[in-house]
């Protein structure tokens, strides 16, 4: 079981982290380990020619990820991204995306996951990302 | 020389990349294959504890790399990022960040470049950046 | 179904990828955007202190992907990495390693796909790898 | 100064790292947080088709950081490599190697660098690295 809610993720957001709050960005559901979200689309999250900008992406990835993170050690706000790297896979056209984080490791100081964006009613898969956290 | 001005690129942002412009990121410089950039500083950029989160980051490494790309091939709107990899080195506290952007290989078909990522007023990286770009 | 068999993949390394043969790497079976290649322990492959090497893991994940790709296109030798990201997750003690790869996109000049390091006997992931392939 | 030298590292490969011999990698010098190594060409490191394949070119990169690191803590021959991405720039057609490495951080726990991989007698790029350690 995640050791915080999904509303206690989003409660978190909301509070501290603007950028996350400006994109529309939120948890879904959340499991130990694990953490499902969703940006909703919108005309300030384009780029040309109105596909979802990388940017965008990479925010709701980093996001999904520190989601994962805290569901497994509770509400650590300094746990930060050490590391992160994106394969955009397939552009996203117009579409909410989801994103499925999940951790790979949990060690004492470095957390290490992957996440997959897709575009929301389809199984396409928009970028793929792994990054790694370190945890104070 | 820079296939398109400074001047040029924030007009671009201005009319097609909402996010840059929700974050105040603007091009100060321009030369063949190189950019120089800012973003500054401001409380809807901040994450726990107050210092510039890695989505503001990630996305100003990523329009810089932008720049630098289209000051070779010019205003070629539809280049877009294939791979992005950043490794956040020290916190940005409460300041500006300057971006400067150069790219290290230039195919027909893609595009590689570096970014330094460092708090204005100091020598202090930020982050290090490596991107690809695909060109249409 | 693959576009090669496994023992094709491993006339291919015989005769033309040297540092594959002197780690001892082969396919043990190979599917349609998936591979699945093993690499013996040996002393040749140590590092302080007796475990397996980073470099002996990169080559084994490159092989892998370069199966995995191949598995869809054929025999088109001249494929080639343009970008590889791997994470280092647990120590691989004087034990065989197991590489699955499988592709996560395939375009028509670019794939792209993981693959996962396991220690040999276990579940557990030694490392992850996510990589680019330009194909000609 | 570096605090060791290319000698005292090049016996450490020579005694604890088989895949830095067999490669004939080997340091030219190091200073403070930098390393210049050489990979002499040879049949044992090509690929499809008589270029050097892109395991060899991780090999020397990781060596390369790995001497980095060690010219600014001693050594310590636990530092591990924790995450390492590259970017294949140009074929490097029959020709030694060298790396240039340098750190971006060095702190408690972990060093971040990056390394510039060039075709011996050119000012070619032939690849970009970038790779944190983990230091124990």
């Amino acid at each position: 079981m995640s050791a915080i809610t999904a509303d206690v993720f989003n409660d978190l957001l909301a509070e501290k982290l603007p950028m996350g709050v400006a994109l529309g960005i939120r948890a879904l559901s959340m499991g130990k380990g694990t953490a499902r979200l969703v940006m909703p689309f919108g005309p300030h999250l384009t780029r040309p020619v109105d596909v979802v900008c990388g940017p965008a992406l990479m925010t709701l990835a980093d996001v999904a990820l520190y989601a994962a993170v805290l569901s497994e050690i509770g509400l650590v706000e300094m746990a930060v991204t050490s590391n992160l790297n994106i394969s955009f896979l397939r552009k996203a056209e117009r579409c909410d995306v989801i994103a499925e984080a999940s951790l790979l490791k949990l060690g004492r100081r470095l957390a290490m996951g992957a996440v997959e964006l897709i575009a929301a009613g389809s199984d396409d898969l928009v970028a793929h990302v792994t990054a790694t956290y370190a945890i104070p």
